[in-house]
């Protein structure tokens, strides 16, 4: 009988114990994945320390990566670019599985259709477990879109995949084209970093970068981003910033990661005719956005939201990082010191130090990867 | 020599003037028209109450139709749908002309486009005149989409296509695929009531129609809406009428053809995962709307704004015209009692009436059409 310990959170005031089941048999549809890898995503840092309530106890995590340990019956014979999945291959999958033909799956938001389940995000039930990243082994429920990685890509950036590289794949298909376009991308924390590397390898013209931190913005350079802006209650306006880095020139996108009201009202001020926003940052209640109809509609603004990525957004991210990986330092966002004996650890020093990702490695550290 | 009779708009507390030029000599790409019909829109008569404020003495009028009397040289030899262009062919024609090459109009918003020229709000000059409705000709520059029409539908019909039925249809575009879809049209005035149409003839589920006044709501039901829902003060929110009358159902498009901010936010509201709001009514300065940034995200909402349309909306609005116009009384819309000697008379009645469109008949009642 195979096993599977894991980490088990319970609230924010106490540490996480550890458990271990008995793995169960794979009902139709499953896959089992040995899990290698965790990176530990902003959401699960706001559960942790009790900004977001979730149901508990639960297993955290799901920015994340493994091998196909066995394929239940009826699993999927292909992923979702049609190669084969076999045991023993590395995959990435989507941080859901959602009814496909669910009304919402149809309109092609999968991440809210009918039955929806998420990984890192479930209560652990006695029917119900290895549905988190901080544990040895994962189930991937029946309908959860996989992707094989064949490439030799470090494990501390193929686990970015599935949560923020996808995300950010997905703002771009809502953004529309990027090439010779100017993009504005606000907050440069894990998403926005990302973002900047996506729009430079998308042929944006100019990638302008803004936060409230210097080191972020240093950062965001190594990255892609041509110009970066401080925005800071000492700073000038993002519009006066960009009216002297760009004379002549407008932003037709930006980019939300701040979730910042301030700067989200910046950016749309910031945008030339026909401009889009599309917001990512803004998960948790706020004050309402002051958004003029009337400029909207004369400058034909756009102003969209996304949470989650769907199918599409998957394939683009595994597609982006096999093929730009290594044009971007992606390593050294990762604090990779810790594993799975070391997840109080591990949070403790997510939430002190500024590491973007603070990774969790799953896996004996002489296994592959 | 050839001359044009035109009613001169000079401020809101001064009657119209008529002069009379004679038609000069065509330049490069332009086409001189006969016109026939001229419908006053919501802007004209704003500019009349002296609500917005053009440059003035001007030509107002812009939803019109007219006969090409003259193709000037290198003026173009087919329209937008590659029908040829000749002498005698009744035309409709968008309301402005731009650079094609323009960054603008390249990424589809050619109504923005450089060197704008925008019938019916220029001033005249002695070098530029013959460029509104309210006129016996009109001169198309260069650049502007022209579009033939062969069938014989009423000329108060045809008139209505350059700005209320293209505007809606870009509207449509915007709003992505209707069919099987709960569709909210607010604003039962002009656009709203073609809304409703195009809404009905693209296969939308259900059409709700949004107003303050029954008798506009009873048209839109004339026009295609299913159901139609009184927004006072006295009468239940949006949300909860939805409720009542599409239980479990959401709407998945929401198209604002209102400008009212409280009609907005409700839209918004009301709103299912995945919704589309178009806004194209708010089009005056007016309190900013209250946008929640994180419901926008989590329900993945878009706020899209619309200022005039675009070449493709203006085939889609004749096409829709010419398949649809006899399945709905657009004739009843607009009145037809007045000729290009009564402009004042118009305007007063215009102002006054509840007309959906006053019409202006700028060629003799004997003569066709």
């Amino acid at each position: 009988m195979k096993t599977s310990k894991f980490a088990v959170f319970h609230s924010k005031d106490q540490p996480f114990t550890y458990e271990t089941v008995t793995v169960p048999a794979l009902r139709a549809g499953e896959i089992l994945v040995r899990t290698e890898y965790t990176t530990l995503c902003r959401s699960d840092l706001t559960t942790f320390c009790g900004k977001r309530i979730e149901k508990t106890p639960t297993i955290l995590g799901h920015e994340m990566v493994g091998c196909i340990e066995e394929l239940g019956p009826d699993a999927p014979k292909v992923d979702c670019r049609g190669a084969a999945l076999r045991v023993g291959d590395r995959v990435t999958w989507a941080i859901y599985a959602s009814d496909p033909n669910s009304r919402l799956a149809r309109m092609g938001i999968p991440q809210k259709g009918g039955g929806l389940f998420k990984y890192g995000h479930e209560q652990i039930r006695p029917d119900n477990h290895l549905h988190g990243g901080l544990s040895e082994y994962c189930i991937l429920r029946r309908h959860t879109p996989v992707i094989r990685i064949d490439q030799p890509i470090p494990l501390t950036v193929i686990a970015l995949i599935n949560c923020s590289v996808a995300t950010v794949a997905g703002s771009l298909r809502l953004a529309g084209a990027l090439k010779d376009k100017n993009v504005i991308v606000a907050g440069a924390g894990m998403l926005g970093i990302v973002a900047c590397a996506m729009c430079r390898s998308a042929g944006a013209k100019n990638i302008i970068a803004v936060d409230i931190n210097d080191d972020r913005l240093a950062t965001a350079k190594k990255f892609g981003a041509d110009i970066t802006m401080k925005l800071g209650s000492s700073d000038r306006s993002l519009q006066e910033q960009l009216a002297a880095a760009l004379p002549g020139e407008s932003a037709t996108v930006a980019l939300d990661y701040s979730g910042v009201p301030e700067t989200m009202e910046a950016l749309v001020g910031a945008l030339g005719i026909g401009g889009v926003l599309v917001l990512v940052g803004a998960v948790h209640p706020q004050r309402p956005l002051q958004i003029s109809a009337d400029q909207l509609v004369r400058n034909l603004h756009t102003i969209t939201g996304l949470h989650n990525y769907n199918e599409q957004d998957l394939v683009a991210a595994v597609e982006f990082i096999e093929k730009y990986h290594a044009q971007f330092p992606f390593e050294s966002l990762v604090h990779d010191k810790f594993d799975l004996d070391a997840v109080n650890e591990a949070f403790d020093y997510a939430m002190k130090s500024k590491a973007h990702r603070v990774g969790v490695r799953t896996i004996s550290r002489a296994a592959k990867g």
